[in-house]
């Protein structure tokens, strides 16, 4: 049994990906080791996750920000004998098989890629890799056999509703909440304060993800995560707003025939879905739909007027290269922004807006011009943000 | 091309299914040649199929019924060259691939038997053979190695959504549009004509199915139909009601997850899955699914008080051996009599219950026990009816 254990190493498993990953590695016992956790700043809870789960590799990000109480864990990290390495070398370690990519933002862009061209089996949940390196990421996967592994919800839905489908799909169609804020005016949404956009109606999730949420950016980074994917052009990516997350995703066959996933939104189902591929196992800590309850399942049109973020995110995509780079890395920027309470809910889709217009796409980008891109676009925001303090 | 087209037989080609299923043929051209048609007292749709289709076998049933017109019809069957052939024979034939049971109620049983036992693809609409006869049937067809392929749209969804998933689901539910009735109260029930029965909400079916799926009854054998082709124990089958017919039915797996398969409620998309399988194949004359007209699909669960035959189909069921084969010919003689208008709507659940009621269960019975307890649930209809003219 104990060989026959996954061993995994879980990147940001101090966030809410990593923790909940960590739940299922607890309900799931026996079934996995945990060989490698990387943190930021959070360093009181990783001391607790390496007390618990004693992994081999760890590394963090804030050295020089520990409080007094946490000398005790400083000691407690070299009582556990755990290897401080870089967050790339753990993902690419030896003894990996399986690596959780739970990091926010663009943190996991490097490891990632270091992951994929070790030929891991790489799940990931945080999509701003794909959706800044898509192109460099799957092409690696395809010549190191690396597998990757879904773990967004919508995703995971796709990817099961494929499963034992030869041939490709006609049209993905990805389900949207639609935020809290589907039904706000125009003006109410520019009074929006960021305590508001942390308030997920249906998801428990990181910050700059709710806030893309609550933008529909989030939806657009997902058309562009699915196109890599599931190599599917952008023009059969459809978005449709579905209140109840309940439905997490549908795929369209050649015979107009769909196939939809369906669960209660929680975020431990695919994260074990993708850990324990291709089988599936009993979890009771896990939700189950409860069909008593469940009266109706609702749909609508995203308006993509009053939540421009979407339709941005879909004109990236089909400009390609570094322009989801630069979409995606000026999104970060202004969440950023909006979170410090510096510039408005509407502003964040003003600056995206303003950046993708000045941004000259580069073609079959490298990764230079990925990182060139990411820095650029950041800066830019910067700027003009210090120049008119509102668009 | 031509070697490769797949050969069929239709049993019951001029029914609604037999017509949909050359329909298929019809938009999928060259992919199939129709072997084999056979049909009841339509002869005149027969022989326009036999011109359209050129089977070489078929089989009718009212050979003394040819009214005039069919006499020039007798000669054009001839000039086809058609050899007439029982249905078993026709269904066994070396020279058929693929069987499409689209015969009524128990009018299908021994050519099924047959096509099983020939080792044939066997595409079933008709669900009373495998009601009457599951455990002979699927028993049949491991010996042979023939493939049952559910064209009913429920257990077509759930073959679909079992595609790739090697283990066994934890949940089948089944979805019923709740039939015309749904809202009905027990007295408007019983005052039901034969004509309102008929017009189903969202299906276009034969007369039988379509007052089965008025009184539920439709459900109830599907529940024992899923038993025997998902070998799923009756506990783990549920239903559920859901007027728009567009999920048509759902699977549970071990981790919690759904998936349902939706569409349009259109008979030729199951028919087309089963004939294609593994393949999936475009039909531009299938309706595709609009996501900006589907604003909701609602579920409440079935009313067992003013619906009984769903709670009878269960009991049966779960009594196994000959009980559901009672049920169904109980049924078949009960909704005869109501579409004569000689019982009333809601005599037909008293008739069945009845007749469960006198049963003696046979276990593991032969198909002499089918045949014995089908005439036998049969004539004590007549009889009872006869005594009492309603119950």
């Amino acid at each position: 049994m104990v060989n026959s254990m996954k061993k995994l190493a879980i990147l940001g498993s101090t966030g809410s990906i990593g923790r909940q990953t960590l739940q299922v590695v607890r309900n799931l016992a026996g079934r996995f080791s945990v060989i490698g956790l990387t943190a930021g700043q959070n360093l009181e809870l990783l001391s607790e996750q390496i007390t618990e789960f004693k992994p081999k590799f760890i590394y963090y990000q804030s050295k020089n920000l520990v409080p007094r109480p946490s000398h005790d864990r400083g000691s407690k990290l070299a009582a556990n004998k755990c290897k401080v390495l870089p967050m790339e070398e753990i993902a690419a370690h030896p003894e990996v098989d399986i690596v959780v990519i739970a990091t926010s933002g663009k943190a996991g862009l490097l490891a990632t890629l270091a992951a994929v061209k070790a030929g891991k089996k790489v799940a990931i949940a945080n999509k701003e890799p794909l959706v800044m390196a898509g192109e460099i990421i799957t092409r690696e996967a395809k010549l190191s056999g690396a597998q990757i592994l879904p773990i967004d919800s919508e995703h995971s839905a796709i990817w099961q509703c494929l499963k034992g489908e030869s041939q490709t799909p006609k049209r993905i169609i990805l389900t949207a909440s639609g935020g809290p804020f589907h039904s706000f005016s125009k003006e109410q949404l520019a009074a929006v304060t960021p305590q508001q956009a942390l308030q997920h109606p249906s998801w428990q999730m990181g910050k700059k993800v709710t806030v893309d949420s609550a933008t529909l950016m989030n939806k657009g980074l997902e058309i562009i995560e699915a196109h890599w994917l599931f190599g599917m052009p952008i023009e059969q990516i459809d978005v449709i707003v579905h209140p109840q997350s309940i439905i997490h995703s549908m795929v369209e066959f050649a015979d107009g025939s769909f196939k939809a996933q369906l669960s209660y939104p929680d975020m431990r189902l695919p994260i074990q879905y993708a850990l324990t591929y291709p089988e599936r196992v009993e979890n009771p800590a896990l939700p189950k739909l409860d069909w008593d309850k469940i009266k109706e399942l609702t749909f609508a049109p995203p308006d993509l007027r009053r939540f421009p973020c979407l339709e941005l995110a879909i004109k990236a995509a089909k400009a390609g290269g570094t322009s989801p780079t630069a979409l995606c890395a000026a999104d970060e920027a202004a969440v950023e922004l909006f979170l410090k309470c510096a510039i408005k809910f509407t502003d964040i889709s003003c600056l995206v807006e303003q950046i993708l217009q000045e941004h000259r796409t580069i073609s079959n980008p490298a990764l230079d011009d990925i990182i060139n891109t990411d820095v650029w676009a950041r800066e830019r925001v910067t700027k003009i943000f210090n120049q008119v303090k509102k668009c």
